[in-house]
C-alpha cells in the first residue's frame, strides 16, 4: 500500500461506504496486475478497518460468523495492493497480490465455471492439492 | 457467445447456482480482454435466464425491483462474451464488452474511488455527460 492509512482516512472509508442489512459489503478481489478476478467475499467494517491498516486482505466469514485472515490455515495470503469502491459506495474492489492460489479447492481463481460452447465445464485446473493446503 | 446456450444448459446453472434470501447473486461484470471491472451488480432467475439466451447482460434492479437490461436507456449496452460461476455457486462473473461507458455517472467503471497515497481520490474520469447518458 505504500503509505500507512490514518485512522482519519478509514473513517473517511467507513463514513462512505453503504453496508446492508447484515453490516456487509461484497468484496471482488482482483489481482493487481494480471486483471484476474479471485473471490467475491465480504467484508463487515471491522475487516475493512484491518485490512487498510495491515494492507493484508481480512473478510468477513459468513459461515463461521468471525473475522477471516484470508491465508491464516492456508497461507495463501493476499497483499492489499489498492482498495477501491463504487459509485453507490455498496462494494468494494481490492487490487491485490495473491500468494499462491485464491480457492479453497487449489486453484488461483474461485470463477473456474463457465458455459463455454454451449455447455457448463470446468476452465481452471487444481494447482495445489486442497489436502495440503489445510494440512493442520 | 458463439453457440447459442440451450435451455437445458440454462437450466443446469440455475440448477447449481445458490440464490440469498432475496433469491438474487452477486453478478461482477468484467471487460474481457482489458480485464478491467466495470460494475457490480445482482441477478435472480430470469435474469441469468435472459443473458444467457439474449446475449445481453439484464441485471435485477434491487431499487426499482424489476429486471434491468443494462443499457436499455443509456445505450451503453454489455455484450456476454462468457458467464462464469465460482466454487460455492454463489457469485457470478461476466466476462463482457462493454460499450461506452458502465456507470451511471459516465466513467467507464463505477469503481472509481480508491484509497491512493494515504487518503480517499477519484481515479476515473467522467467520459461522457451522464444528462446525455439519460436524455429523454
Amino acid at each position: 500500500m505504500g503509505k500507512e492509512i490514518s485512522d482519519e482516512t478509514v473513517g473517511v472509508v467507513l463514513g462512505e461506504l453503504t453496508f446492508d442489512a447484515q453490516g456487509l459489503v461484497p468484496a471482488i478481489a482482483q489481482q493487481h496486475d494480471t486483471g484476474e478476478v479471485l473471490t467475491l467475499a465480504w467484508m463487515n467494517r471491522d475487516a475493512i478497518a484491518e485490512t487498510l491498516k495491515t494492507g493484508q486482505t481480512c473478510y468477513w466469514s459468513r459461515s463461521r460468523k468471525k473475522l477471516w485472515r484470508k491465508g491464516e490455515s492456508s497461507g495463501q495470503v493476499q497483499r492489499l495492493v489498492e482498495f477501491r469502491y463504487d459509485c453507490d459506495n455498496d462494494a468494494v474492489l481490492l487490487m491485490v497480490d495473491q500468494k499462491g492460489v485464491a480457492c479453497h479447492t487449489g486453484r488461483r481463481t474461485c470463477f473456474f465455471r463457465a458455459v463455454r460452447g454451449g455447455k457448463v465445464e470446468t476452465i481452471a485446473e487444481v494447482l495445489v492439492d486442497p489436502k495440503t493446503l489445510y494440512r493442520s
